[in-house]
């Protein structure tokens, strides 16, 4: 077994102990509990995201499947490598539609490339391996695993022949990229996916610097590295109005391992999608390609030289004084961020985003919510700390979201992990008050106030936060934010700072 | 609008917010607002359990439903009414598969007896109607409302002609159970759904009279009432062992709106279905059938007298001494529980289940898992005392389970509502370490350790409660139990209590 899967985050049940049985005699795999599958599936997509190897999760049945979906889909919109395994009930069990009985292939189906039923105890490692290699273009692969099928296959298990296949590199649409970027003027190159890792971000600022391009991402990738030595790029804004701003001055576009941009929502008056149709664009590899040979078969046929256009100085703000605002707690963050840090960013109302800042800080990995669905945030920073240990993570977690999944820091205590979470109390669901504000739909009346508001009664992060292990403190300034990060970041194991904006 | 709904159990988001700005504006509708959509769903289950009348869930796009999944899936097994209602992106804007797009329909089917998607504003409450008039059968009703005839519905919006229509009685299926209740020596009737609430359980009472048959129920009912004045209905024991050992000693079984039953997982070497072939089974009426009326015809057709077999004697335990062990709990509660109270049993291995116990305490409601999807509880019994204000609740609440839906308690806190929940904390998952030794999968070693024991580190659920903003103690012994039980019960509002097991 193990088929290279190293870490399983799990929260089994009774029809998944027999797996939980072969762990103890297959090397290689550690087992972490988490106290409910959204954690699990979060983390494991922090993991995926870290490794670009995939990480398993273990789910009971239906109703544990269901719980950890909406991560899944952040996974699958991240593109994330990874692998759940369910127990199903006895192949000879289910049609007696015992009270956990779902049809968790249709909830398989909502997230994963890759769905598979196990039918028989013989070909249990070459679903697993088929499964595995699945994930490694990208994607969540989900195998579901009959109870009486887990017990009989308890003996030989090897995995063999894990591998993973990318679609050919398309001379042609190459062909078509460096003639689009050659004969327009204003050009935008836009990557996502892989392409946002060191050899894709230098092949894109290889191509920059021979056309004179834009780079530019998508609002919301996966996973983006950030940081000296690397180019600036820059995401797309949230908002339709920014994002068609920017965009618009473009007279063609190179969409790299992304999507055609579109909004996020849809606003009355404004098109689906972002670009014009008089905007040329021009799909370098699909997204199922190997986007950074592409990239690279680019930079080449544009002759662009080797050395590339990255930033190369430090650029530290200096700490800000006084009451505790979104934009202060970017700077403080900025001023003190480590080397070599993971920053998990769910701070959505409270997040700066400003890419120019972070281009000029010491190299780092930065992630964001990737799918949309609330509550990634202290789950995924707690996969990524498992598959880098020794790195500082620092989640930046809005309020209204971090109580989706708070269970997470339990798992953070548990494992000692290195991870600082800021909470941005707020306490308000703000992004929909924004949202209210825009569309004009309601005045704030009392119920878009009683569902939008996170009080009263005040959640007090710090009792939440040692109830479940972790250590906290309250902060309402930015002196006292710049100490206690300080601190936090000195002592190894997980911190939360309560900021009170 | 309303259409009979008086609560929305809610965590909206911006495709959702047009139906907020309808509340501001129709009356009759209270929103409440959960930190998580399984909070929201749980909650909505527990209110339709208590009213046979829907409450309405207000969830955001498919990650909202994705979290309230589970706690549909016990609704649905409990045969809970409960509308949900989904915004869904603007049918134009679908089509360009934004970030939050997925398969909401996929994902409503697994635990919903009626799904739409509404395509027109003209039939949104038409829609609507229908979606409440079949969750008044007992299921669940799913509408995906798209975001730009939200928009367009705000104006006339009335709902009429919600009504519910049960499958006629089947007259020979009473003529059936008639006989076989004459005619066999060892008879059970077994009652399931509406038959347990108050008029059905009277009726079941007559035909016991009548017949001598055994009284029982499904092992996990959505909804029982239990106490002096109705008869004792002894539940089918959970491990399929008892639940033979009881069920085999009869010839003959009446199955009124309850299903065959099954065990809960597959064990080898023990059949799914728990009565042999050679037993006899009746059913007296299909789940959709009037189970009440069904049952009166049958108490006629044997010409059972008005007066029932009831429980008629109060009988208390005395308090119990010494260190807390699950049984002591079962005894304390039994000693103090007060009149009309409303038991939330997700006590797991630490709930005693003593039918004969509860049946000689005053009258009172008590529900259990039904599905089997862990973390009901909190939520549950917060739906519950939304419905019913006025009555004590009490949430018996095994620690692993609780932890799925913690953030229950904030909604606990927020409404005031009259909940004292005791808190089962044997820092373990008891009930997998009890099956892992049932069926010597594994002897423990350290990977099943890791996956079954909540410490390191232990929750402190007191902290954890404050936090929430519901004031909490830690109890060790029975004396202490009663002192704070006793005091939970008389202040206001929500409590907790850490029973250290």
């Amino acid at each position: 077994m193990s088929g290279g899967i190293r870490v399983c985050f799990a929260n089994p049940g009774t029809t998944e102990l027999p797996i939980v049985g072969a762990f103890e005699t297959v090397p290689g795999i550690k087992s972490i509990l988490c106290l409910f599958e959204g954690v699990a599936a979060g983390a494991a997509d922090g993991y995926g995201r870290m490794t670009e190897r995939p990480a398993m999760t273990l789910l009971h049945l239906g109703p544990g499947l269901a719980n950890g979906l909406a991560y899944l889909h952040n996974a699958r919109r991240a593109r994330s490598p990874l692998l759940n395994v369910i127990g199903e009930h006895a192949t000879w069990h289910r049609k007696a539609d015992p009270p956990l009985a779902m049809d968790i292939e249709s909830l398989a189906h909502t997230v994963s490339g890759w769905v598979r039923t196990n039918h028989s105890v013989k070909a249990l490692a070459h679903d697993t391996a088929e499964g595995i290699a699945a994930t490694l273009s990208g994607q969540v692969s989900t195998l579901i695993v009959p109870h009486d099928n887990q017990l009989a296959a308890v003996e030989d298990q090897t995995i063999r022949g894990v591998r993973s296949v990318f679609d050919p590199v398309d001379d042609r649409a190459i062909g078509r990229a460096v003639n689009c970027l050659k004969d327009r003027d204003a050009t935008a190159l836009i990557v996502g996916g892989r392409a946002l890792r060191q050899h894709g971000l230098q092949a894109a600022a290889r191509i920059r610097a021979a056309t004179g391009c834009d780079l530019l991402t998508e609002t919301l990738p996966g996973y983006v590295e950030r940081g000296l030595g690397l180019p600036q790029v820059t995401r797309i804004p949230y908002f339709p109005e920014a994002a068609v701003s920017v965009l618009s001055r473009y007279e063609a576009v190179v969409l790299a391992g992304a999507k055609e941009p579109v909004t996020f929502f849809g606003y009355e008056g404004i098109r689906s999608h972002l670009l014009r149709e008089d905007q040329e664009i021009v799909h370098l590899c699909g997204l199922r390609g190997d986007v950074v040979e592409a990239l690279e078969h680019l930079a080449d046929g544009l002759r662009a030289r080797e050395e590339a256009a990255v930033v190369k100085d430090l650029i530290r703000p200096n700490l800000p004084e006084g009451c505790l605002t979104p934009e202060k707690v970017g700077l403080t963050l900025a001023a003190l961020q480590p080397e070599n840090a993971i920053i998990v960013d769910e701070g959505l109302t409270t997040s700066l985003g400003d890419d120019h800042l972070s281009a000029h800080l010491p190299r780092h990995a930065f992630m964001t919510i990737a799918g949309g669905a609330i509550g990634y945030g202290m789950p995924c920073a707690s996969g990524a700390s498992v598959a880098c240990p020794d790195r500082p993570v620092i989640t930046l977690q809005a309020d209204g979201s971090a109580l989706y999944t708070v269970q997470a820091l339990w798992t953070q205590a548990r494992e000692a992990l290195n991870i600082t979470t800021l909470i941005c109390a707020n306490e308000s669901y703000r992004i929909l008050q924004v949202e209210m504000a825009r569309t004009g739909v309601s005045l704030l009346g009392p119920h878009s106030l009683a569902l939008t508001e996170l009080r009263p009664p005040r959640i007090d992060w710090v009792k939440v936060a040692q109830g479940f292990g972790v250590p906290a403190t309250t902060v309402s300034r930015a002196e006292e934010l710049a100490d206690e990060l300080h601190r936090a970041l000195e002592e190894p194991g997980p911190h939360l700072i309560e900021m009170r904006l």
